[in-house]
């Protein structure tokens, strides 16, 4: 099972809105094929496993890291009628697959057909693996990683905003990764004037997420590098209500360079965003803000996970940056508390990631 | 010399302004005897191992996790007079004393002796059993350490000064500890006022360091419990230059309380102030502030060493404190930088230590 995660873990960021699975049919103790999922509309990592071994399959054991699914309404036929058909016999699951049009059905359909089936085989790993679309599958809204790159005194930039960098080399690097992992990275107007950043991916096999910016009152200059930069960027923009011919020539040329505006009305609640983002099949997001942006979206409890990178580093001050600021604390009773905290060293950083 | 060193880590915060020292003596391959030095004015380590042998330490071998004493302006004899009496025929040093009333003498009175002598056998961790003693001797200042207790985001203290508390009790314990290996620990005026704290060792066997408190206009309410709780608390306050009868009487009547007053003119200088503690043969100091005398410290670079005890909770607020604070930040080229960093867990916190 552990090498079946492993293998399903490879597709990491190319899935969605799918989950990663990965399939090891087994006979004798020996492995006789394994496989995985590669990306939606693809065939399921046992599809694949059970159509290489052929006739071999017959009688074998199928380790696979989620349920098989059992539902015809999708590109790819459903995965019980293929185990069932190789005269698989014992299949060794670590998780029920959270969607409710398979939940327990596929391993209850296996079953009927004579078929022992095994669950919560490395159960925790498996869930990790897949937090992201446990989160979606169940919520209809992503998956939401905090990221923040600060110094041991807890700020993520000077007074003057200067923040590049605070981290060192292997963090980034590992920054790069995460977003090449997920569907989608959000940051603020804020740090689109100060950092102009590109928020992609750019590690070798890196795959770029898509931006989304805060923009209330469409601040963005049109130079910025987040608009002018592959792939598609999307600012969520205030309706002002009443017609402004800057603003809609601002609108049409954003839309010119592949961009795209998300309007709201009144305050910005994040989890209507998070809805509406759901809605575009954006089931992970990594949110790279400032330390407003950072307490909004705590404070709105649409975060998932924390990946706080800490350099051993302290520049004081009074006046610096935050890694999480807005307008009032929290009382150490209501404090947003974390648990599964991991730490890891990052060179010269730390690494602590925890969950809400 | 690792059991040596382990020996002389027993007397932590007893043996002040004298180093923790132990010592084995070997024989056959066998532990013949052992101790360690207990307090300033009693035996040295190698004086109670050799006593104790008797006879039985000819021919021997020492381990000592320091360099023995030579010299005689003190109120034990020198441990080099002690080792050729008694016919030790090896010696193995973890470090030289950097004494420089020993530092290497006596090493050499051993060698010229006919004693065979090796040196640098566990020295880093040697050294960092020492590091307050070798600041001290080296420098004549305190070895200083700055404690904060801090959530994730980096903060001390809510926006309305709530810091009880931020970290557990693991955490609280492991504080406890320290102070009592310190022979001062350190606050300022605002953190007597908002917490109205002890700063004692609360712990078994612990013993309880002095305190110190910087306190410029002699605000410290006459009823804390940091004059009113042994030990001594040392006042750093401002010398005003002019007859003001009620604070005379408040110094009165701290001194009535067994404090002491320190008065510096002008500007407070932290070094000058290490310079004064150095002379009242304090040689390490732990310091527990708030977010501005935590700056000023690293400011004033009297800093060795920091201790970050931080709490898996985010409270955020742009105007809560932070761990460091001051009116102006550094750079991130100019920020103080940590080495030698080591992260450990203490209970669900972290604690990340690292030297300047």
């Amino acid at each position: 099972m552990k090498r079946a995660i492993q293998l399903a873990s490879r597709a990491r960021g190319m899935t969605s809105p799918n989950p990663m699975v990965g399939a090891l049919l087994v006979k004798n103790g020996r492995v006789v094929t394994e496989d995985y999922h590669r990306k939606a509309g693809t065939p399921h990592a046992e599809a694949l496993a059970i159509e290489k071994a052929g006739v071999k399959a017959a009688s074998s054991t199928l380790y696979v890291s989620l349920e098989p699914c059992c539902h015809t309404d999708k590109r790819t036929p459903p995965c019980t009628k293929a185990i069932i058909r190789a005269g698989i016999k014992r299949v060794i699951v670590a998780m029920r697959d959270p969607n409710p049009k398979v939940s327990g059905k596929g391993i209850k359909e296996l079953e009927a057909a004579g078929i022992e089936v095994v669950t919560g085989v490395l159960e925790e790993e498996a869930r990790r693996l897949n937090e992201a679309y446990i989160k979606y599958i169940r919520t209809k809204k992503p998956f939401v990683v905090l990221k923040v790159a600060m110094t041991l005194d807890g700020k993520i930039a000077t007074q003057e905003g200067q923040s590049k960098w605070i981290t060192g080399e292997k963090s980034r690097h590992m920054v790069h990764r995460l977003r090449s992992g997920v569907d989608a990275v959000m940051t603020a107007i804020g740090t689109v004037k100060a950092d102009d950043p590109q928020l992609t991916a750019r590690i070798r096999g890196g795959r770029d997420p898509r931006r989304i910016v805060i923009d209330p009152e469409l601040q963005i200059p049109l130079n910025s590098r987040i608009l002018r930069v592959p792939p598609e960027t999307i600012i969520v923009a205030k309706e002002t209500g009443h017609p402004d011919p800057e603003r809609t020539a601002k609108i049409n040329y954003i839309e010119s360079l592949g961009g795209s505006i998300l309007f709201f009305k009144g305050q910005l609640e994040l989890n209507w965003l998070m809805e509406r983002l759901g809605e575009m099949q954006i089931t992970s997001l990594m949110i790279e803000g400032g330390s407003s942006l950072n307490a909004h979206a705590l404070e709105d409890g649409i975060v998932d996970k924390v990946l706080f990178f800490i350099a051993p580093k302290i520049i004081g001050g009074r006046e610096s940056y935050p890694s999480v600021g807005g307008k009032t604390s929290r009382s150490l009773e209501s404090a947003y508390r974390l648990k599964d905290i991991t730490v890891r060293r990052l060179g010269e950083d730390i690494l602590l990631s925890g969950y809400l």
